[in-house]
């Protein structure tokens, strides 16, 4: 199948299903938003889960973080984000539309083998291609959202969404080195939204203007900065790799020197092979070195000491900082796009069907059991619904009665469930099940009063 | 203890513990917004799974979702919201405070026994008693958070940040109706952050502009919406007590008739006593029926069928919605000061020392098992650390080493870790370990290899 209908095809399920929808619909809807429905929001929450009891819960060495999504504006005046957090944006005499102009001088490029020689005077117009070179001067265009606070819309109640969680960490750095007994090497991880105004929204749930993070920043002694990026390096692969991604559609991008964001030392990306359009790759979370640079803006703007005393040593240091940022809804939507397959298999009457199957690993799944009286019957109903119940109290289950028993394998198979249980009258008399496992599609009998023994490993739970 | 020291005495403990710290505190902070700690993000996450487990997963009837904080602005003008989301504002002449003019009418008729006959011309500014009457024409100031999306800051671009969780699943529903398989009477359930200009904010994390909201929209049959709000509050009340609220700490609210919201029928508040100067309880959630005026609204304005079919009566109609609506950070404030003990316990000497603990219920308690070396020494270290991280692939897990055993429990007392696990020199020999209770303070000896099974069932997992 080709990359780009593999995209097509899973962008089309997460809709149909119920893993994603567009936000706003009944009223046009938009393109820069979206809404996570029942089988999305499980998904994300399994992801969150997933990352905090790696990274956070998991480590001695880190502790978790909530900060405020609008935190006082000097917080974005210090780390420099109202300052240079901009894109240069060009207008088109022509059409009026706006364009990054970074963005065009790229596909010049890409086009011509060397940059434009006049900057935007040799540059075409996309929607008119012989214009050429009618553009507007190159303004900066903040990324920071605006909000007003207080009881006037004026300047002194100007605040910003976050753009980025890690702002809010780095301000609570002394506050949570002082109350979590904690000394460098160690960190903190926040999962949570941020806001920037993105010019160009696209490509479903990739690039959004509202979007969630799981960042971390870890401290650690000047000098050990280099080795500690390494290992949170591997760790951040390991961690895709472990819940399932297939490693060859995953690759590192280190950032050129001349391109690294302002605070950054050395940043390198892991790429999802998405098949866009365009570009095949995209970003799914990045291991920045951001040196001292954060800390000690905060240090010079607020006068607060953030200086970390190593009694060991009998050192005073303001530690370097190893930022591991995932975004959240990036992975989610490469995870999707990893476990998506569409297979032939044999079916009853000696042909073959197409199934479509998530693969999606169990810790992943957003229905771990589903639930199937093999028929809506007075006898069958009542057991199977009290066995969904039952389960419900630990997994995320449905329960479904509708229509022929290998529809609903296919329907669950379409939506990642790992297992089906079916009800049927045999159960009336052995108190046995038979369970259906997603990938092989092998079938087995299962005690009721086992049940729970026999799933709880094999949804990889410990 | 008198109820306002106590309040006094759980917003310091919270702050100096790591449960909350106030928001951009080291740039001066604010009064109005903040971040949760590494023992607070434990908590507040602990409430949230309980809820979800118990609301949403954990029965056949309801479904999540996750939709977007800044939805299209039509949403929140067919909602009302645009329009009613006020409050009435006035401005002293003297001072140039601004004050809610409700607020100010009720405190002259608790001083009065009656409102002011004249209005405003009646009202002392609370700033200079003796100035009567000294105020600007009342003008309505809108709760709503603005911000704006796109490359001009101009009406076009005009949102604004939901001040509810509710309408993001109203806009939802034939969505979820579709793809979820689900038909009346079934509900939605949503966690997610809310914003509001409060011109007030205060009372520690009581009230603030951002916080975050539990939220079910469970869509039933007119007709039948009297009873299913009662079945609601109902639930709603056993979920506060389930998890160990005082009962005599929580009291119904009806909201009287006058007073109602532009879309409720019967709005009924569970409040609980904080013990706040002027008013000692405070809202933690409230049971509305919003009837069928959400789904009306939005199906004029939108033009989109939000009715339901019910194919076995063959009748078409408009279901009334049930909205038990939690504010999260309130929910966790209130579990913090109910849990809020301290008493005195007999001390090794004979005498008695005084001991801070917060018996909160182990599913909630941010450290679940703290693992305490008896001293620091190269033998026993390596087997407490290896203890801990063992501990941790299931559990948040503290390690501490530090000084004296007795001081190291009142911690753990002082943040409410239902088990304190001790490694001694004789763990060394008959691997075994001290597990010592919070609440009781009696220890057992429990060997290593049966500690999880021991400490599962107490720790309420299922």
């Amino acid at each position: 199948m080709a990359e780009q209908s593999r995209l097509d095809a899973v962008i089309t399920l997460a809709q149909h299903r119920g893993f994603v929808f567009p936000s706003g619909d009944i009223y046009g809807g938009t393109r820069s938003a979206w809404d996570y429905g029942p089988l999305g929001v499980e998904l994300k929450e399994n992801l969150k889960r997933e990352w905090w009891n790696r990274f956070v819960r998991g480590r001695g060495d880190m502790v978790g973080l909530d900060s405020a999504v609008i935190l006082p504006t000097a917080v974005w005046q210090a780390s420099g984000h109202v300052k240079v957090f901009s894109d240069p944006l060009t207008e088109s005499l022509v059409s009026h539309k706006r364009y990054r102009a970074d963005h065009l001088f790229e596909a010049y490029e890409a086009e011509h083998g060397h940059p434009p020689e006049n900057g935007l005077a040799d540059i075409p117009d996309p929607e008119n291609p012989k214009v050429i070179g009618q553009w507007s001067e190159i303004k900066q265009f903040s990324g920071l959202m605006k909000t007003y606070l207080g009881v006037v819309d004026d300047e002194s109640g100007l605040h910003y969404l976050r753009p980025e969680t890690a702002q809010g960490i780095f301000t609570e750095f002394a506050a949570v080195l002082q109350t979590a007994r904690k000394k460098p090497p160690f960190g903190i991880g926040q999962i949570g939204k941020a806001f920037r105004n993105e010019i160009t929204p696209g490509n479903f749930i990739f690039r959004t203007r509202e979007f969630e993070q799981m960042e971390i920043e870890f401290f650690v002694e000047p000098g050990t900065d280099e080795q500690w990026q390494e290992a949170w390096m591997e760790l951040c692969w390991e961690w895709f790799i472990d819940l399932g991604m297939t490693p060859e559609n995953i690759r590192w991008f280190e950032h050129p020197k001349d391109k690294l964001a302002h605070y950054s030392k050395r940043t390198v990306d892991i790429e999802y092979k998405f098949g866009f359009t365009g570009s095949e790759w995209g970003e799914l979370m990045g291991v920045a070195n951001r040196t001292d640079y954060d800390l000690r803006v905060h240090m010079e703007a607020s006068g607060k000491d953030l200086s970390y005393f190593d009694q060991t040593k009998n050192e005073r240091y303001v530690p370097f900082v190893i930022e591991p940022s995932f975004g959240l809804t990036r992975a989610m939507m490469a995870f999707l796009v990893d476990a998506y397959h569409s297979e032939e298999v044999p079916n009853a009457k000696g042909g073959v069907d197409t199934r479509t199957v998530l693969r999606l690993d169990p810790r992943l799944a957003p229905v771990k059991v589903a639930v199937l009286p093999l028929s809506r019957n007075e006898a069958l109903s009542p057991l199977a619904r009290g066995l969904a119940d039952d389960l419900r109290k630990r997994w995320n289950v449905d329960f479904d009665d509708s229509g022929a028993i290998g529809r609903r394998y296919r329907r669950q198979d379409e939506i990642g469930t790992p297992f089906c249980v079916t009800v049927d009258f045999d159960s009336l008399e052995d108190n046995a099940v038979t369970v259906r496992d997603r990938d092989t599609m092998q079938q087995e009998r299962v005690p009721l009063d086992g049940l729970r023994d026999y799933l709880s490993p094999r949804l990889k739970e410990f």
